[in-house]
This record gives C-alpha cells, sequence and structure tokens, in this order.
C-alpha cells in the first residue's frame, strides 16, 4: 500500500502565497518555452448539457500531473462551483502516487499568476492601474496576484455588485462599471465568454489586455476590431487557435500562427515583447497544465518540508 | 468543503468478486456498443525511458470517471508495480467529486473481465480449456474470471516459475509450458508485448483467443500468420488500430476496417460473433476507460450502500 497526503483547497491556498504563484507560474511558462517540460494536448469529455470534464497531464522536474477540472457554467446559477476536480500528482520515474491536490485552488492560483506574469512582461513603463472585469474567484485571483506584483490600484466591474465591492474593499480598490474597469492600464477580462466585453472603442494606445475567459470554443470576451488592434501573445498555440480567445480570430480569417506569439518565448528572449508605448498587447490565456504543475510542484514541497498538514490515505 | 471516500485496492478487490466484475463489463461493452455510454481518446503522456502515464477519461450513467495509470514495463525488475495510479469518480451532472479509487485492482478486474467476457460469447460450443499465458497480475485476474464464468481447468505459463505455479495452485490447474498453454480452447495472452508468444504453428480449428498484452504501438504477441488466419474482434477499433495488437496487423497492410469486428456489437447482436465450429476467433482488448467505469461503478455503488469501508477526505 502507498500512504498519500491529499491536500484540501483551503491549505494550497494558506500555502502558497500570490507572490510563491507568480514566481513558479513564470517558471512554467520558461521551462516549456525551452522544451524542458512536456505536456499533451488536454482531453475534453463532454457532460452535456451541464458543460465538459477536462483531463490535463503535465510532465518536468520528475513530477507527472494530471488534472481533472469541470468547466459547468450552468452551476453558478444553481450556487454550485463552475471549477471543480482533482489534481494528482505522481513520480515521473517510478510511477508512484504522491498526492492528490483539490484543483479549483490550484487553478485560481495559476490563472491569476499567468495574468500578473503576462503584465510585468508586457505592461507598458510606468502602466500602474488595474481594471477587472469579472469578480468571480479568478477574477479575485487576478487582482490579488497583480495586486502582489505592485499594480493598482484597480477598478473591480461585475454585473454582480456584492462581488465586485467585496474585492474591491479586500484590496483597498474601488468598484466600478466595465467601462471604466475597460479604461485602465492593465485589463484583465474573467467571465463566461458568453458575451462580449470589451470593445474596439475601449482601447487606448499603450493598455496591456489579460483575456482569461474563453477557454474552449464559441466563448469571446473581446470584439475582433479590438483583437486586430493589438500586438497578440498566448500562452500556447494549439489550444488557443482552438478554444482560447484567438480562436475567434481565427475562425474570422484575421489571426495566423505567424501573427501571435507565444508568451514564454518572450520569458525566454527569444521573441520580442512589447515594441513601443503605444502598443495594446493582449495575452490570451487558457490555462495550461504547466501551470498547474508549477502550483502543485510547490504545494508538495511545502508538505513535504512539513510546512502544510494534510491527511494521509493508503491506496 | 466536499468529503469524499478513497478506497484502497484491497477493499476494491474484497467487494468485487469475478462474477460481479464480468457482469458490469459486459454491460460497459453493450452500453458503449448502444452509444449510451461515452468515451474520447485516452491521452498519453510519456516519461521516458520508464514508460507513459495514460489520462483515460469516460462518462456514463450519471458518472464521469478519469483514470491515471502507468505503464512502466521496467519496473518488474525494480520490483516496482508496472500498472499504478488512481481512479477519480464524479457526478457528471453537477461535477462534485465523488471518490478517489485505487487503480490497478480496477484494472486487474476490468482486464481479467474481458477476457472472460469474450470468451463467454465467443468460444465454441463445449471449450473449456484454458491456456494463460503470463502469470503477471493481470493474467491471474483472467484466469480467475474465467475460472469464475465456468471455464477450466487451464494451464498457466510464465517463464517465471513461481508465478505460474502459485496461480495455478491457487485454482486447482497446472503450470506447463508456453506450447501446452497455446494448444487450449481458450488462450490468454498477457505479456509485456515485447516477444512473440503464440505462433501461427501454435493454433488449431476453435480456439479462442482472447489477446491481452499489447496496449502500445509497437507490442506484438502474435505472429502475423496466426492473425491472418483468425476471425477478429476488438475493443474498440480507433484504439486497438492505433496501439493494439491489431496495429501490427495494419501496419502490415493485412488488416482493415472491415476485417474486424467490434466486441460490443456482438454482445448488442448488431454483428456476427463466431460463425462455425471450426472458426479461430481472436479477441484485440486494449483496454477501455468504459470496463474501468463499469467496476467503479459497482465500487461506489458499495460504498454507498454501506458494504465497503473507506477513509473519508476533504477536499
Amino acid at each position: 500500500m502507498t500512504e498519500i497526503p491529499v491536500i484540501p483547497g483551503e491549505a494550497v491556498l494558506a500555502a502558497i502565497d500570490p507572490r510563491t504563484a507568480i514566481e513558479h507560474t513564470r517558471e512554467a511558462f520558461e521551462r516549456y518555452g525551452r522544451g524542458e517540460w512536456e505536456m499533451p494536448a488536454k482531453v475534453y469529455l463532454d457532460s452535456p448539457p451541464h458543460g465538459d470534464f477536462r483531463a490535463m497531464p503535465a510532465r518536468g522536474d520528475g513530477l507527472a500531473l494530471l488534472k481533472w477540472v469541470t468547466s459547468f457554467p450552468g452551476n453558478s446559477a444553481k450556487g454550485l462551483p463552475v471549477v471543480r476536480g482533482e489534481v494528482l500528482l505522481s513520480d515521473a520515474e517510478t510511477g508512484e502516487e504522491l498526492a492528490v491536490i483539490e484543483c479549483s485552488s490550484v487553478t485560481s492560483l495559476r490563472t491569476g499568476a499567468a495574468a500578473a506574469v503576462s503584465a510585468q512582461a508586457l505592461a507598458a513603463d510606468g502602466a500602474g492601474s488595474v481594471g477587472i472585469i469579472g469578480c468571480g474567484v479568478n477574477g479575485a485571483w487576478s487582482a490579488r496576484c497583480l495586486a502582489a506584483a505592485g499594480f493598482g490600484p484597480g477598478v473591480c466591474a461585475d454585473p454582480r455588485v456584492d462581488p465586485a465591492e467585496a474585492l474591491a474593499d479586500e484590496l483597498g480598490w474601488r468598484a466600478g462599471d466595465r467601462g471604466e474597469a475597460a479604461a485602465q492600464d492593465v485589463v484583465v477580462t474573467v467571465t463566461p465568454g458568453d458575451e462580449l466585453v470589451l470593445l474596439d472603442s475601449d482601447l487606448r494606445p499603450g493598455q496591456h489586455l489579460a483575456v482569461l475567459g474563453a477557454d474552449a470554443h464559441g466563448k469571446q470576451e473581446i470584439d475582433l476590431d479590438a483583437i486586430e488592434r493589438c500586438r497578440l501573445f498566448c500562452d500556447e498555440w494549439e489550444q488557443a487557435s482552438a478554444g482560447g480567445e484567438l480562436a475567434n480570430g481565427v475562425d474570422a480569417g484575421i489571426v495566423g500562427r505567424d501573427d501571435v506569439v507565444q508568451f514564454g518565448d518572450v520569458l525566454n528572449g527569444e521573441e520580442e515583447g512589447r515594441r513601443g508605448a503605444e502598443e495594446i498587447t493582449l495575452f490570451d490565456s487558457t490555462g495550461l497544465a504547466i501551470q498547474d504543475l508549477a502550483i502543485c510542484k510547490a504545494v508538495y514541497e511545502r508538505w513535504r518540508a512539513g510546512a502544510l498538514e494534510a491527511p494521509m490515505v493508503s491506496l
């Protein structure tokens, strides 16, 4: 029998602060960009009409990870989480099971951290103010990570007033409408992707946009005119062109492979990032299993160091 | 927080006897054949030089399953298990996590049960004797399931004497050499697939062959002349033609889609099974996530009924 820890979400969030999530997420993009970490395409299991399950594998630093996670958009209306599931961590050398880790905490940290890393690398010099459009759990973690990276203050916009105000209060920012949020230096969109929340008419020179909501085909947060005005970056081309925000541009014939830079290549100095103060940069974040691996590696190291308590189970 | 049971392998094997595994595995093939259960292609995560991890999703009867399992062939020599990992079970309607289940126990039960179901459906009238070639854990469970289905006695063959004799003793069968095993009415091959263990010259009219060892490209247990002599069945064409025993025939240009019947269609009466007493039937079992779902559904039902104890953890 193998004994492994089962690490709940609360323990993950208590052990990994936004600054640590940012460092590890940046490393994941760099190492994936250099070919040191591996990641096959995720597989979708449809569960109509509720949504889908995704199985997301990755390997790096002697660890193999599988994230099993839902995207059930209708769950919000039922008071249930949209994103839930587990991460399984194994030893890549022996195959031994190492840990089961709650997955929405990992997803929130790596999603928020990706927004912050993209702003650190791509926002204009002197960019400070933040607009958060969509203040659900991943919007809130994006705001926390941007604040931890020194960005802010910000405007929190959401059709639901309560989460926007709660997030603004927590960070000493303010709640505002969509248009106000869209006018800030760094704009993060984290909505369900079923209506446009950022238009060409909102944009102004020098902004950085981190577009996080579209993670499956058919979701769209930004109008196509806006996409045409931006310098485009993505986390991973295959995934972004198939199911990310950029897929809409690909479908419309206005975005091709040569128009988009993979973000890790910028961090590794192989591709240019921002090319001037006036450029508008857009980072399409679809969410990668290597980001989950980065967070779970940190979680597992904390547990091994005795800095995180978790119940043990036998398999 | 969600509380879920973590079910160890010993509890799985104590709760699900071979007869139950056979019934549930048969149902899985039938329901998948009728399109009631869904299964996208499994995804492989290579971990060279050790082997690979596989993420295998399936959905049916309101449950969604993900099996995360290794195939690390070199592990045997190190005294480590080749097949290990976990199954995650979720509610397909809400996405809620339901259970974590040890995976090699599930794999053994569904692999062995598939051999038995194939023999029930495809072996000739009056077929009784069994040859097991490869007496590792999945070979042993194939023997147990065939015995539970009324087949036997059998000959257990393995280059390692101890597991062959232990299995023979357990079932009241006998240990023998490869050639003796290959001469029985029902022959099951469950080897690593790195050398041929069943040749054209071994075959005789009326046999049923259940070929279980080849589960990835490049593995081969049976020579091509033998394949050409058999009526061919598989668990799932895409998987079998890409990485099963039949992939070798496909690569050699001697096996095409029209030469092979999917086994579920036989159970559902949509395709003919055995067509006469002289025919040699060959079932290529690559192992399907819907089989895992069938076993895990039974395990979860036993747990819900209070017939299986497992520690609870919070996520």
